[in-house]
């Protein structure tokens, strides 16, 4: 048995509590106790405690695009229309020898405390830079295609995809499936890949009412979609294959992410949580639509959309534009808990796995991060979240990995 | 005659022109030409050209307090008066040993671009490292005393320091006075301040308005200020020595930077700024007071209530909380541009420095960032504000500081 200790051990159990001079007991790949660091002493050999550490759950990043990693700006902020339309342009160009890139976005990942990736990829060319990371990843193999002429097609490639992806099934590689958006599949392409996850029981995501462009087309079929069809990808008289609600409907018993969902009113929010999980991208929604979203759960989105894939970077953008928005004075460690939880105990439950909290049973998964000075700190989330710099260890299922 | 090239110059003139291929002429500390690299390239025979990178303004922070470099969330942050009271609590341990901190947050303000600081020394604690940067220094000796009983002790005191200040008085070291704020000064101790300002043609900087408990203790002498005159300070029957009006009357033949006055309406900024200019501290602003401010000039303020002093960092908090903030579609290459503008022109004109922009008879500080690929990128402000990293080259007064 192995014991880790710190200053505090920020938990994130249910009642978020954190132990001073806490300690966490852990065998193989799981924790076996959580308590004071003393108390736990006598249980371990192997130990060590960093009194001037916060120790947390390895973070959780539920959302990200590893295949477009090289992109440093190229692709057009500002407007989704004008984003989209440049990444068409340029998508070749920042596809072309990515592998650097992509392994320098999981170093960036690791070193901001992550030990949990959604990795959305739409051509596996990320799968082996994933598999070699040390990392727990759930791999959702995407599909898109609205042009049910190569329905055959895509589905094979689809299968095929997910049959390698299924080889490398373990604890630290969960195969599942994304279904690009309501905008970009047939409704024959959905109900086959939905019907892949029913029988494989795979978790599901989907990007979802991001834009207002989005939002117009499958509303009203029209706007930029209507161009994007006719004038891009020269489809005659293009029309929406889904309302908001037959979209939906296809994911009635599956566990889907919905990825955005920057115009759903309230009530539509609600809808779509009685389906699934909602994740939010903080800077990567601002950049593109302008807009904030739920910060429910938090992702970086990939670095076709965001500026890098440090996902404190991102809590404390979030942290700031919170602030700056609310109307009226908020509790600022009360704040700092809800967007540690959105990248811990709350993302663990969205991608259906065993972490994202410091508890006996759960996985072994935790960051250690070191700060000049814990003497009479009081609010230790805030602390975490304003001052954290890289993880100075990193463990994934008991082992370390940075 | 040195030249310097870049992929894009970015001049920050008054037409914010951006130069392709640009170049910038200069001799000793001075700017001689600005314009095409391969025009200038005959004039000059110590030259160099770097195509993978943007060259601007070296950047300005018009307000930081250095002597607090040692605090990382001693500090309470949420509210001003809960903050005030950490900082008279801490502060002693704070100031202890201050020195090498000190040093690090000068260097974390270089690798961010910065050239010119507006120091705020309250106890000269930060003159040598200051003395010692290489960096154009704006030196604010700060004066506060609302106890009349030691007035003359509190002039002379100020009167030495600056005594000190004025002996190191060159174009990289500017002598200028800070008035703490309308809460802690007396009206005499101001009428000499600003006597001295006037006589020696002094620049001058006060806090003013930062928190809705200074604003209550001004127009009221009730709230926060009133506990801490009482309890705190042991002074019975507290009253404000100023109104708002009559505070800023005692400027209306001096420059001065007013610094916060995120508790003034429009109309009330509108007379601030007939009497001088307003400087914001984004992130510190947002910390303390939970308000933005008019971000017209920005700086960092000091680590006293910010996590660093990286002014990018500032400009990018500032910018996704603008977005977030904004009711209406913006414009975030315009944005962009602004926020540039906060650190450089405008900032220059506050300091009354000929610095800020690149232009022929302009001081030669500029900043040079280096980028993966700068090929097919459109929006270059917007470029540089979302991902310059460190300078690889800080230009002061014509001479290399980094």
């Amino acid at each position: 048995m192995k014991l880790l200790g710190a200053r505090y051990v920020l938990t994130a159990n249910s009642k978020f509590s954190i132990i001073e001079n806490g300690g966490v007991l852990y065998e193989d790949e799981k924790i076996v106790e959580v308590g004071e660091y003393e108390a736990l002493s006598s249980k371990a050999k192997d130990k060590s405690f960093y009194k001037d550490s916060i120790l947390t759950p390895a973070f959780i990043n539920t959302h990200v695009h590893f295949e477009f990693s090289k992109n440093s700006g190229e692709f057009c902020y500002g407007s989704f229309g004008g984003w989209l339309e440049s990444v068409m342009s340029n998508r070749g160009e920042v596809f072309k020898d990515a592998n650097l890139a992509i392994k320098d976005a999981l170093k960036e990942s690791k070193k901001s405390g992550v030990g949990t990736i959604g990795a959305i990829s739409s051509y596996d060319m990320d799968l082996e830079a994933l598999l070699e990371s040390n990392l727990r990843v759930v791999y959702f193999s995407e599909v898109l295609g609205a042009d049910t002429s190569k329905l055959k097609e895509q589905v094979d490639n689809l299968a095929k995809r997910l049959e390698t992806s299924l080889a490398h099934k373990s604890s630290m590689f969960i195969p599942s499936l994304a279904v690009h958006s309501p905008y970009s599949i047939s409704p024959e392409l959905l109900e086959s890949s939905l019907n892949l996850a029913r029988n494989l029981n795979l978790l599901v995501s989907t990007h979802f009412l991001e834009s207002k462009e989005e939002l117009e087309w499958l509303e009203k079929g029209s706007g930029f979609f209507k161009h994007f069809y006719e004038d891009i990808l020269h489809i005659s008289n293009p029309k929406p294959n889904f309302s908001i609600e037959s979209f939906l409907e296809a994911f009635y018993d599956l566990d889907c992410l919905f990825v955005h969902c920057l115009q759903a009113d309230s009530k539509l929010q609600e809808r779509i949580l009685s389906l699934g999980k909602i994740i939010s991208c903080p800077r990567s929604n601002l950049l593109l639509n302008q807009k904030m979203g739920l910060n429910d759960i938090i992702a970086t989105d990939g670095k076709s959309s965001n500026i890098n894939l440090n996902i404190l970077d991102e809590l404390r953008a979030s942290f700031f534009a919170s602030i700056a928005k609310s109307e009226t004075s908020l509790d600022l460690e009360a704040l700092a808990r809800e967007l540690v939880k959105s990248i811990t105990t709350k993302a663990a439950h969205a991608l259906r796995l065993e972490n994202g909290s410091l508890e006996s049973g759960k996985l072994a998964d935790m960051a250690l991060f070191s700060f000049p000075n814990l003497e009479g700190i009081k609010d230790i989330a805030l602390h975490l979240l304003l001052y954290a710099k890289e993880a100075q260890s990193l463990i994934v299922a008991g082992s370390n990995r940075i």
